[in-house]
């Protein structure tokens, strides 16, 4: 069954409103669900409501927080989230990065206690009709182990760049830097089905296409897989996300970033507050003609369309062709959801006396 | 045989003194490439001399340039190298982005026109003294094919972080964003061996093992192998790198980087000047207190270097390790030079009229 992306948002808005948001903050929260189901991010999109329910209700989550800038400099910035729902402080960092990049060419803005933001690539997205590039990056449940480890030391710290184009759509790249997403663990768990080798490893560290693994102590890999195929470089990716993200704002960093979920404890104080974010803008012109930059982002898309495809594949793609041609599609037919998720959707809203039902 | 550092110090000095660079200039090269044999990248150290002699001789190096600043804002520059040698601009660039960094909290430097400037670490770790975090990103000549191509459209591009510790030595990544850097397929071919599938496709874009397969029209893989263990996301970033050092410089990009070596044609001419270079210094103390940063980032090293090894495995490395080990030995012992790199230095040397040998 197919909902209107409107309806969705409607939905959204209202719980968030329900659980304390000020109207408009529930607006910008229900922004960044609604863009991650049009772009056919689902994991991140109404799944997620009921973790924030739950955290919630654990109090856990503050809807009305007082996000603040701690300290800052001509190109630089220090957030406090004040605990909020991720969003918000993100969104609060990110427009303050590009407020640094009008004045200063870039703007680069650290946010500690934060949590679950949602899609990296909103935020980065953010700067595109600012004629700038968006960076961002966070860290995030621990689950994945370093190269030669065992041990749950790293999220899996996406990374995004937003890059604006001319004539072309912009370039968005918006990626974990593990194999795949943990989503997609669950759904060969849902499915009954094994993965690929590649992807996690058993509690002593051995290969497996278990699915169901990080149940059983296992870890996710960093991208690369095995040192022979470059984990050590995924590995240093997600560190470089993380010190970026928790030791330059003061977040939790590694193993002690605090769980998106209120059925897992909160880590041990003393190392950091919340979920950490890094954010930045630069400005096109500070470098380059915007109008020149343009057209060059054009010839570069195209140099990689025109590319020569391999036996038997589809044409080269530009990081963003997928979740645009997705978004296409779903603001035309509408937003399928699982019907587990819709059923607790459904009795999330009778249980905070919301109207709306889906 | 070894030589000591200085012994090869003073030959790449007074190389670079006879193709033309001033003595100031050439100390700064010899650094260069003697800091990245003192870290064990030989393959970018004095094997990388015939490239530039020859070079020289095609009249395609410029050892006496005028570099310059083309445009700034306060916390960006772009930097035309003016086909200097690549460690001239790459200095140059870097110490620009620490100017910056130090009066708007981080700096950001596109640099064009330049040439291969060897190990992109060095630049980055040029940052550590003044308590600020360095990057480095440089575009290179096209191996790579994008996730289902098996067009040549970037390099190997490759990404340099470093961070100060406190007690801790600095993390330092630098790393290809390909599974391999290129010379270890070269080694292969010299030993005769196979290579590990995941590293390279055929000319048809077939997984093969052949470490040959780039003179038969095969390409290198990005970082993840293949699409299911996450290629595109080794695309993304090897984009983002060539974006980031060319697009906003004007520097060639992806097909049009200068090759590094006489022998192949320069690209066609309207697509960029040279090769592309992107550097930042981000002043800690515009986020966090410095003390404060470097205790946090020693207890995020320890807690790294504490974790559980996965069985057979050694222990937890931290980007940056297995360099300063090799460093530590290397400047007691000396640097050993393949044979046949020392007899070619020493016939460059009596073609140059350079009383020293090796």
């Amino acid at each position: 069954m197919y909902h209107s992306h409107e309806t969705l948002r409607d939905f959204t808005r209202t719980f968030f409103t329900r659980i304390g948001c000020s109207e408009s903050d529930a607006s910008v929260i229900a922004d960044i669900f609604i863009t991650a189901e049009l772009r056919g991010i689902g994991s991140h999109g109404l799944i997620r409501i009921s973790d924030h329910h739950n955290l919630w209700k654990a109090g856990r989550l503050n809807t009305a927080p007082k996000i603040t800038v701690t300290r800052e400099t001509l190109s630089t910035a220090v957030v406090d989230g004040d605990n909020a729902p991720g969003m918000l402080p993100a969104v609060f960092s990110m427009e303050t990065a590009i407020g640094k990049a009008r004045e200063a060419g870039t703007g680069w803005v650290a946010c500690r206690n934060s949590n679950h933001f949602g899609i990296a690539g909103y935020y980065a997205m953010m700067a595109l009709s600012h004629d700038m590039i968006g960076v961002c990056l966070t860290n995030a449940n621990p689950l994945v182990a370093p190269t030669f480890s065992v041990s749950r030391l790293l999220g899996t710290n996406p990374i995004a760049v937003a890059v604006p184009g001319g004539k072309e759509p912009p370039f968005v790249a918006d990626f974990a830097t593990t194999p795949i997403a943990r989503g997609k663990l669950e759904v060969a768990v849902k499915k009954r089905e094994k993965t690929l080798y590649g992807y996690v490893q058993d509690r002593e560290g051995r290969p497996t296409d278990d699915p169901d693994i990080l149940r059983k102590g296992g870890t996710m890999l960093p991208l690369g897989g095995d040192r022979e195929h470059g984990s050590h470089k995924g590995y240093c990716l997600s560190a470089t996300v993380d010190i970026l993200s928790a030791l330059l704002s003061g977040a939790g960093f590694g193993p002690f970033v605090p769980p998106s979920v209120a059925y897992l404890p909160l880590p041990e104080e003393g190392n950091g507050k919340g979920t950490g974010h890094f954010f930045g803008a630069m400005r096109i012109d500070a470098f380059r003609e915007a109008g020149e930059f343009r057209d060059a982002m054009d010839k570069w898309i195209m140099s990689f369309r025109n590319a020569e495809s391999a036996e038997g594949k589809p044409a080269v793609l530009i990081p963003g062709d997928i979740e645009r041609e997705y978004e296409e599609q779903a603001r035309r037919r509408g937003i399928a959801l699982i019907p587990a998720v819709t059923e607790e959707l459904n009795r999330i809203a009778a249980d905070l006396g919301m109207e709306i039902r889906l």
